[in-house]
């Protein structure tokens, strides 16, 4: 049985003992890993943590200022870092999801480098778990927080890896933020997955797609967050179809809604949302969002589908 | 109220008042609408029609089998002819959905003008109903068979038109087959889109597509068969989404389902499917297709969606 106390405890040791009197940086999305690992490493090194908050410009609707406040009630030093341009600018013309994975990860460690370099700081902490690991291992996907196992070398930066999280599941990483005190919008945060909503925009990411799937996103949350599932959000297809607005054809985008039940994300089932919230959903995407004419729910379970679509 | 009785016998005398001694030729494809208009000019005409049947590579399984024997049962002249190669050639490199719309519609007309040319025959019949003019009129479609509506001269291609359904909705068609004693395969058949299989590949259509869609297809009318919906269908994505087969990562098909109420097809809902029903459906599509990872149910109603996706 996982002791969450015991957990934390050796933790803080491990850490100190492994930074030493060295500076320490961690990159936090928000989400409960990464939330979870910064705030085990600030209360294990104090100052000499900096987190840092990079708006990439992919982050959900009032997201960015959500986790800034977070930190600063936690009393974490926090860096905010806006590089919106900066990533939508490795995403032009790039249509294939692996490479729109690699050319995510690729700015995300180079703006995360440069912090570090300017800070003088030697260590970077990753909200790595081991669902993160098993899947990158097997191939399942290239999880941009599983630096070795993708043939990256971190040193590559300039910097080394502190990883406290690396061998637990979800479920435990939840019990820790709990004993960590931390709020419930944390511990009992939706996985929400680091490349943010440029996995969620199918082909070309660009701002205005993005515009797109996050209203679609925060609707989706919206009428979902009483089902008490696992994952809830929309995907931007870039296949158009057509419809009827305003009594004139069409030609508009197409919005996929995936809610899933899972423990750790491995294996996940499609939830059988009731039809009133899927028409609430569908009636108010294609009200609220100009561009969409057309709502789809996903029914595949993983395997054989994955949870995202990238 | 409509009395199919008497729409019967006036429509006889008013195709042999046009049609005279002369030949006539008709498409059938097999749907409610051309083969009652084929059988009624049939049965006005005899042997001086010629019922044609276009394999253009783009019909369901088993659809072209079908249409022929049918026709042949009911003693109507017939002539098939297998134009798939030229069909396929013609959607080359055509990605948008109003392009494909129109090279299907002008590769149709001219090889049922050669057809007719051969036959030296001067009028086409046209399984046109008062929904196809409506919604062409109003451009929420180009419906394939109403020439005169887009702008194409029907002389142009060689021959006049005659359509007599085009007063009819499509359950007052269904009552005229019944009062000519049709099978009920054709009376109460779904209906069918002129251009096939090819609406339902979003993207460039190539045989490999249709095969795949083509097979989907047969899964879901199979598995929806007692629900006694209007129209039941799947669609093949251009979008690709990651999934995982033999537990390994692939990068695959989307197919969405579509299952519709409607009476008229002007306005539909999408069905609210028990999810017993949509599991089964996704568990054999991707089962049984192998590049297919996903699979995705409409929930979008007509409006604000068409019940086609092109």
């Amino acid at each position: 049985m996982f002791n969450a106390k015991e957990f934390v405890e050796n933790s803080l040791k491990d850490i100190q003992k492994i930074a030493g009197d060295r500076k320490v940086i961690s990159a936090c999305s928000g989400g409960v890993d990464s939330t979870v690992a910064t705030y085990l490493v600030h209360k294990a090194v104090g100052e000499r943590l900096v987190a840092v908050f990079i708006n990439d410009g992919l982050r959900r609707e009032g997201e960015a200022e959500f986790v800034v406040q977070t930190l600063k009630k936690l009393n974490i030093k926090t860096k905010y870092i806006d590089a919106k341009t900066e990533f939508f600018a490795v995403f032009k013309g790039k249509t294939d999801a692996e490479e729109k994975r690699k050319a995510f990860r690729d700015k995300f460690y180079k703006t995360l480098g440069k912090a570090a370099k300017e800070e003088q700081i030697e260590f970077i902490v990753q909200g790595t778990i081991k669902a993160d690991v098993i899947e990158t291992v097997k191939g399942i996907k290239s999880q941009h927080n599983v630096l070795e196992q993708i043939g990256i070398n971190p040193e590559s930066y300039g910097y080394k890896i502190l990883e406290p999280l690396q061998d637990l599941f979800k479920p435990e990483v939840r019990k820790v933020a709990r004993e960590l005190g931390l709020p419930k919008e944390i511990s009992e945060r939706m996985p929400f997955p680091g490349p943010a909503l440029s996995l969620r925009v199918l082909g070309e990411v660009t701002p205005e797609k993005i515009a797109v799937v996050r209203k679609a996103t925060e609707i989706v949350e919206e009428e979902t967050k009483k089902l008490g599932t696992f994952q809830n959000f929309a995907v931007l297809h870039n296949d158009k179809a057509t419809g009827i607005k305003k009594g004139e054809r069409v030609y508009g985008n197409i919005i996929t809604v995936r809610i899933v039940d899972s423990t750790d994300a491995v294996t996940a089932k499609a939830r059988k949302v009731p039809y009133e919230i899927l028409s609430r959903i569908s009636e108010r995407i294609t009200e609220e969002i100009p561009s969409v004419v057309r709502c789809l729910y996903d029914i595949t379970d993983k395997p054989p589908s994955t949870i995202e679509f990238e």
